[in-house]
């Protein structure tokens, strides 16, 4: 049997506390799938680039290596990022929310995030009943 | 049967392009659970304040009434975000992204997004093998 999740029995602690990570990790409420959410957000800017699916493996190399390595669900491999397409993401900071279900990775992101050559993923604006998309294939979202 | 993911299918279209809602809710790649996960980030500071999961029903309610409303996987039931405690996110503009499994919303959150009333759920840092709480509950995360 698991141990709580840490993470949620120390949401109340002060700023400055401490855990051990691979304590963390062993308590995380990993998916059915045995995957956690990650959203890459460039650090400088704060744009938000994209969401995908990290199982321990990921997240192990990924803080390992400073460079993001995810799990693709459709491929169900692990997927490193830029690996074919030049469009890495180096690793700034990793941040787990307060129940543990999901990543925050601070990046610095080499050419656009999204496989379109967008900056962002997220470039379809929804306006009244309509989607607008925001920018042109291999330009920045606004 | 389905159409194909309409979002999937004009990822290379030019900004500008337009594409009507209903018939892209209609084709989302929903979850086995009939969920997308959304991403809230405050509009002006860039701060990203959670992850949670809507369902159509909260994702249309939430477009209609311009106040972010989730599905709670825990408590199977909408969560009206802000309900209980005040903590509001008035929504400015809601965006999908290139493959339509994700949102980004951005929000005006008002007062901490955090159930531990931080103003991020993303508070807790990893540093070498150890996780750091980067602030007191309450409080804003720098």
């Amino acid at each position: 049997m698991k141990a709580a999740n840490l993470l949620g029995a120390h949401e109340m602690d002060v700023g400055g506390t401490r855990l051990p990570l691979a304590a963390v990790l062993d308590n995380l409420p990993w998916s059915a799938e045995g995957l956690i959410a990650a959203i890459a957000q460039q650090h400088d800017s704060g744009e938000v680039l994209m969401l995908a699916w990290m199982n321990r493996t990921a997240l192990e190399e990924t803080l390992l290596a400073g460079r993001v390595c995810y799990w693709s669900r459709s491929r169900q491999k692990l997927w490193r990022k830029g690996e074919t397409s030049g469009a890495t993401q180096h690793l700034i900071e990793a941040r787990f929310d307060c129940d543990g279900d999901a990543l925050l990775l601070r990046v610095d992101q080499n050419a656009g995030a999204c496989h379109t050559g967008r900056s962002s993923c997220f470039y379809n604006a929804v306006l009244g009943d309509e989607i607008v998309i925001l920018s042109n294939p291999g330009e920045a979202v606004p």
